[in-house]
């Protein structure tokens, strides 16, 4: 194990004013020197006030220079409740870590979780999820989203990126969860312009909401559903609203070849003509990008980031994932997701950490990498670029907002500790996380959700669950052909 | 979901013999029908005596010919404890399956999770695995063995299949533990005749023993180590004796095209050439199967079984997986393991059967198979003749050794239910097991170990270990090199 000192940056930060809201102590944090290398500080002191870590420091505090965090007075014995903390966490040891990022789900799906099994892509769009979807109410939506957040906060994720429909129900959700998301209406050309309308008139009614906690993006579903019109002026809108653009494209190859066949483009060439390379861009799966896109996305102007959710490629055995190695020569960030759980089966993205990690090494035909490290710098400041929250998000960092996971390492599962990030990447299990905080906000506390009411939510669901999935009406909201 | 009536057999069982042992109410029972198809009864109460499972009926049992057990007097309303058993566990929202079994691995080596990281095996093998291994003593061996087992109660897993050292000491903390396992001291052929004839000496010492849940076997470490007079030997010997045969081979493509090249035959036409196809065999991985194999092996007149563990397939970046399709085609009967987790990183089965599920779609570039029902086929009585047990265990039914887990779905990760198979494969894990029961003997109840003491073996192995993983001297117990 090594845990460098914390860089210069954590030992500093906002003037003290006053008791801090939060104290977490005698944990491993998980941080990132000054070339982002994943590092371990051995019995950290992390600090909150007003929603932001303000620092995190080495050892207990004492009277000392190294370690002595501002807001601390007298020795931080994690026994003692001497801290000047509204709020204090003994999380000996416990692993804390940012919290993860879902970089691309349709929370709401988990209603459908397991409701079309070990079916291509083809059938399982077009006889069960776009059939059942026509049938999609308010209050479906509404408790789907419920019961994906208390999945998410379960599992240690901190934030998502959402993309699906009746987003103001999303939204609403999202605010009442505590949760941090980026959120997006999808839309197809099919809906005509007011699809796209709704999408950006959804981006700006809610982006900075929730104190901050929402952002938005515009969601044209991909560009076999959105024609290039609609792309070109998604991209133009962007740029003028400073949003993110968050889209599905060569999710895989089969799309790549079809869309090659169709158009003589590749999706990331058609992303590339619409101007969309030159916005901010979240693009969902890419394990169809092919060598002739490497160049068209080296040339992109805007950030862009790809989300890779690499249990849905095993299971819809799509022959290729997301071509990680060649996306970091470009400077590409590759963040972790799952998708939504209809496909997914879960939103279970400590387990997208690990199944990035076996993934890469079987489809590159080398065990060296990813490596656990890599895998977790992914799992973190990758993952926040990805969403559009690079600055804000990804890394135990004084400033950053205070989305912080403690994992328990006591379990017989986890023992002995050789390797630290290994043992978070391979070992540990979503299970693991004992506590979830955002904004400094406690939403899961010693494996309590504090926030959401899962049976509540499940009564009801299964109450609706026959209209919802009665697909005897023989209609569709979309036809899977690419 | 589909609940099939229970067979006629599982309204019969021995005669009633006063009050039961244990009775399970108010699960869903996962059992197999007349084609050892899976399926599910509903509300079930499962009475266990004397060890084995008695009875599993389905819904409330009541005065009427198809739900009354023998055992149970009077309703059997969870809520009342006027049921006529030692122990009653009120299983509501629960559902029962058939114990896990982890048909290969070498339980001590948790001690090694994760020194050895992001390595090809060559290295993994000969600069840190075989070099700490030179150090092993009795007292490593016991206290990873009991840290195994600790994982593997925790994790839902009954039964494992061990092959290593110190066999003595295995058996001694599989007999302390309360879990089923088949055992075989490893052996070299660089340690001459006596590594082989310590195997055996094991072998009929322990076979049968801890009440019967220790069965044993010889345990040549692979082809490439043990050579073909060894391996004639070791056949003649688990003839004479009625023993398994459990063994290393064609573990990766490479070992079989290193055989091939050397020796003009691959590993399995070696087993095939020693007599070990018509012993009972347990073949470790078998990832190098290859097309001139299956011919070989259809020709076997033994019980054959292959062990896969794809975690490490994966790990290691090996191109190919245990071939399942190939295997069923011969009959041929595929368990879930996990190796060591000096290359597996845990004794996780049940994130096995997952994985088992998707390298199978994805290798076969098939999203229609392995489904969730066939990967928990492997998981029970494909598992359970794999090793050996396939009249003992491996499914809830009368007669059968009562190894049950009891899986909690409350979890927002595992609701709504569609399709339970897939909700047991694909949502659950390791984590959601709340209670374990070997031989109707509960391990672990509500997460609670009842048999092992975690904390104290972490503490011993920790203090151990600088002197176990010295590579200073140079030495190793022997060389990869297939």
């Amino acid at each position: 194990m090594t845990w460098p000192e914390p860089t210069p940056d954590a030992r500093t930060g906002p003037p003290t004013r006053g008791p801090a809201d939060l104290v977490i102590t005698g944990c491993t944090a998980l941080v990132h020197d000054e070339r982002e290398e994943v590092g371990f500080v051995e019995n950290a002191t992390i600090v909150v006030r007003g929603g932001r870590i303000e620092t995190v420091t080495a050892g207990p505090a004492t009277a000392g220079p190294v370690t002595a965090g501002p807001a601390i007075a007298g020795r931080a014995d994690p026994t003692t409740t001497g801290l000047a903390a509204a709020e204090h966490i003994d999380a000996r040891g416990q692993v804390a870590l940012p919290g993860l990022v879902n970089c691309h789900t349709h929370s709401p799906m988990v209603t459908l979780r397991g409701i079309a099994e070990d079916l291509p892509i083809e059938e399982w769009f077009n006889e069960f999820v776009w059939p059942i979807e026509s049938n999609l109410q308010e209050r479906d939506v509404e408790l789907g989203a419920r019961l994906a957040c208390a999945e998410m906060i379960r599992g240690g994720v901190t934030c998502f990126a959402d993309h699906y429909f009746s987003m103001d129900t999303v939204a609403a959700v999202t605010a009442e969860s505590g949760l941090r998301a980026n959120l997006g209406q999808a839309f197809f050309s099919s809906q005509g312009a007011e699809g796209r309308e709704r999408s950006l008139d959804f981006a700006l009614r809610h982006r900075d909401t929730a104190d901050g906690r929402i952002t938005t993006s515009l969601a044209p579903h991909a560009p076999y559903t959105v024609d290039d019109a609609d792309l070109a002026a998604t991209a133009r809108l962007a740029r003028e609203h400073g949003l993110l653009v968050h889209i599905h494209a060569a999710e895989n190859r089969d799309q790549t070849d079809a869309s090659l066949a169709r158009h003589g483009r590749t999706p990331i060439e058609i992303l590339a003509g619409a101007g969309l390379l030159d916005t901010d861009l979240l693009i969902a799966h890419g394990t169809g990008i092919v060598e002739r896109d490497l160049p068209v996305l080296a040339r992109a102007s805007g950030r862009v980031g790809v989300a890779s959710a690499p249990r849905g490629y095993l299971k819809f055995a799509w022959p290729t994932t997301t071509p990680v190695s060649a996306l970091r020569e470009l400077g590409i960030p590759v963040g972790l997701a799952t998708d939504g759980a209809a496909s997914n089966n879960s939103l279970d993205v400590w387990e997208s950490m690990a199944l990035t990690a076996l993934a890469q090494k079987f489809t590159e035909a080398d065990p060296r990498r990813l490596t656990s490290r890599q895998a977790l710098h992914h799992a973190t400041l990758q993952s926040a670029r990805a969403v559009g929250l690079g600055e804000r998000i990804g890394s135990l960092a004084p400033g950053r907002r205070a989305d912080i996971v403690l994992v328990d390492l006591s379990g017989p599962h986890t023992q002995p500790v050789h390797d630290l990030a290994a043992t978070l990447v391979h070992s540990a299990r979503a299970g693991d996380v004992r506590t979830t905080i955002v904004d400094g906000r406690i939403l899961m506390r010693d494996r309590e959700l504090l926030t959401l009411d899962v049976p509540a939510v499940v009564r009801e669901m299964n109450a609706r669950m026959p209209a919802l999935i009665d697909r005897s009406h023989g209609r569709r909201i979309q036809d899977y052909d690419t």
